[in-house]
């Protein structure tokens, strides 16, 4: 009879708190859809700054605007965390030139140098061609048939998976440890189609890395269109001796000195204990860097003018950061996980945007410290505001050292099916954000971190 | 005892019936994101027909256009099912400009006649205007404060609806009835700020009614983008005297004849037991009707291909239905309807997709007959496709009179956010459609029919 009295009170609490927090979640909707500063920010970061490669001259410039942005959001405290950022620098533009003697063909074709990589310098590089679809195709072949070569991985996105990330993840590898791979069995040079679902003529940059571990001989690297990569595959199949001609002028400059942005609200009962939403400040050269990421800067900025908007102060720290260098390195989330180790801050919860300022359609979050339980709990909150996934696995690349110290981390999910069509391109532009996407976006990160300095 | 056995069988029978429709339907959205019509049968409706609106020569080729790609898709019967069309002509671009002697200003604003309206005539209508914001405004102004001049309707949309539908439908009278009640007070003309949350130069039109029990007086009535409303309203603070001259060339021409659009694959078992999926074929004139609504047609269309791809017949008789005159009277979703009870056809559902060809949330259902019920088991088949909700209330305009015959209807349900910022103006065109958006939608559509197909 105990436990049967217990129940109805114990549901009227809950769904009296519960309704509490609909009136407040409809009070953060209401203002992040008439009167955030989100678009207006993305706006300035993308179209005043623009592309912000870690050490460049703009990186530096976002810096010092994510400052004063963070103050205005309502920060009582904006930290500058020094980290040292590598500094790749393109150079003058990419070249990449088809010559068929037999086809009578001489043709450029639309590609980006691939960040890290080294350049061909000013005399550029000559080479015959070998197509592949996987690095078990390379391995067949062997050094007799790639030695000398220019290697072109032609990996398409599986159009049959449902989120376009899956597509990517199993891609990527040809990007970013194609060139050793390819110097392993002797090509002089690798490049790879574009990580993209759409049939056009936008290359998509990104990085890749020499792994000393499969080969200690650095080759240029380049990516090329997805309808460059199907002229190359049908012309390769008519003549297998056509000739490539490549030149690229990258550089790669002494590490620079750069910051992580970190805009707090400090809070009222513990202090030292710290709950996160963060994006990354760097983006690639090509574009704006408005989906990757400016828009989870903007986001994560725009969690702050929660408290003031609500009237109340947070019980625990809440901190925004724009993360510096996620593109090419990570230097920014491990000097923010080094930090946080070497002054014992806990850190309650982290949450990443870093997949695009589209419509929102949940979050992925740890289950470390029972977070996913607790975030669970919430479904019935985010219900009328269309974020129905509440999944299992969290966090996003600036996360992962902090994930390595047991920080329960959440990754934003929005919907992904245009993220590919314009990352890491030219095209990823100011205008190709949406506004209530992206703030309904913000919306639904503003709510989560106020419900979980309310109840963690 | 009995009872705990059956239990197990049932749960056996149900989870393996569940496992071989997860199979089916993996199979569908395998083939919809691969190797479907969709995309290429958008491009030829939009890019080469175009805007197509009710008794154009565009119409009549979007008809015999849809009548081969329904065959195409697999249809045994391709049904040209006749009805008599309104046929309203916009004539030479319309014109709306903003005089104010007092502020020395001369500009025009962006506009676009309303359907159905009447014409100023060439040489237009100039008169002062009067700005309210809801008919109730216009009653408490009444004819001394009205007569002769033009009234502007300034609504804005909601931001504050998470779904932009639920401010287009607050708004949307302003539009269609605006005129009749601003001639009731003696107004001359009726502006109308575009539906739209996009602040930008583009005007949507959308249809008007006179309404005789309003006022059996017609006057001429625009749309002015957000921006020409913006600085319309601005000007009006300074000088509320400046004057707008409009001129619009519109002409209502005699009814004209067109067709339904009707593509059968007729069933084995029942073949006068219905299943139909439509979207309607007619468009307005001044874009491409990409999102309004071509998706909807090539999706419809393609629900007939998952038959052939499955090696199967359905058991009732399926069909696409790309509906005649949605925009501008509804005339084939009432022949089709008034056809249907003639030859006593029974309709088991019928799923109306017309909000645009981005990436799907779910269904709207009807609770007629249970189907709300039937569908609300399949939300784990869909689940792994993001199709999440399952809503009660279906349907679309095209089958509301097939609604009345007690016709369970579903409303297919993708993400609104985009909608209204391209929503019956210049820029519905097909760029604006991403591939994978609108081939999950086809794939969600005809999973829903295959399995009303199968267990209705």
């Amino acid at each position: 009879m105990k436990t049967l009295k217990l129940i109805p009170i114990l549901f009227c609490f809950s769904s009296l708190s519960q309704n509490q927090d609909s009136i407040s979640l409809k009070k953060i909707y209401d203002y992040y859809l008439t009167k955030s500063k989100c678009y207006a920010n993305l706006n300035y970061l993308t179209s005043k700054i623009g592309g912000r490669l870690s050490g460049s001259p703009q990186a530096e410039k976002a810096v010092y605007w994510a400052k004063k942005a963070m103050y205005e959001a309502g920060a009582d405290t904006v930290i500058l965390q020094p980290c040292m950022v590598p500094h790749w620098v393109r150079g003058k533009k990419e070249v990449c030139k088809l010559n068929s003697y037999a086809l009578k063909i001489n043709k450029n074709l639309n590609c980006v140098a691939l960040g890290n990589c080294i350049a061909t310098g000013p005399k550029g590089l000559n080479a015959t061609v070998i197509e592949v679809s996987s690095f078990d195709d390379l391995e067949k072949l062997g050094e007799k048939n790639i030695k000398g070569k220019i290697v072109f991985y032609n990996v398409f996105f599986n159009q049959t998976h449902i989120e376009t990330g899956s597509a990517y993840g199993e891609t990527v590898k040809y990007r970013s440890k194609g060139a050793s791979y390819a110097a392993k069995y002797g090509a002089v040079g690798a490049i790879v189609r574009s990580m993209t679902s759409v049939a056009d003529d936008e290359p998509h940059t990104g990085n890749m890395n020499y792994d000393t571990s499969i080969s200690k001989i650095k080759i240029p690297s380049l990516a090329i269109s997805f309808l460059a990569a199907n002229q190359l595959s049908e012309f390769l199949k008519k003549d297998n001796n056509l000739q490539l001609y490549i030149e690229t002028h990258c550089q790669t400059l002494p590490n620079a000195p750069s910051f992580n942005v970190i805009g707090q609200i400090t809070g009222t009962d513990k202090p030292n204990e710290f709950i996160l939403a963060g994006g990354h400040l760097d983006s690639w050269d090509n574009g704006q860097g408005a989906h990757d990421d400016g828009t989870g800067v903007v986001q994560s900025i725009e969690i702050l003018s929660v408290y003031k908007l609500l009237g109340i102060k947070p019980k625990h720290s809440i901190r925004a950061v724009a993360f510096m260098n996620e593109e090419n390195g990570l230097a920014g989330g491990e000097a923010y996980a080094k930090n946080a180790k070497e002054k014992n801050e806990i850190h309650l919860a982290a949450l990443e945007t870093d997949a695009g300022g589209f419509t929102p359609r949940g979050f992925g979050v740890d289950t470390i410290n029972g977070l996913y339980n607790l975030v669970s709990k919430w479904k019935n909150l985010f219900a009328p505001y269309f974020v129905e996934r509440i999944e299992k696995g969290g966090g996003g690349a600036d996360l992962m050292a902090l994930e390595k110290l047991n920080v329960p981390c959440i990754g934003f999910e929005p919907d992904t099916q245009r993220y590919f069509d314009i990352h890491h391109t030219a095209q990823d532009t100011f205008d190709k954000v949406n506004k209530r996407e992206l703030e309904l976006g913000a919306a639904a990160i503003g709510s989560l971190i106020y419900l979980l300095d309310k109840y963690r």
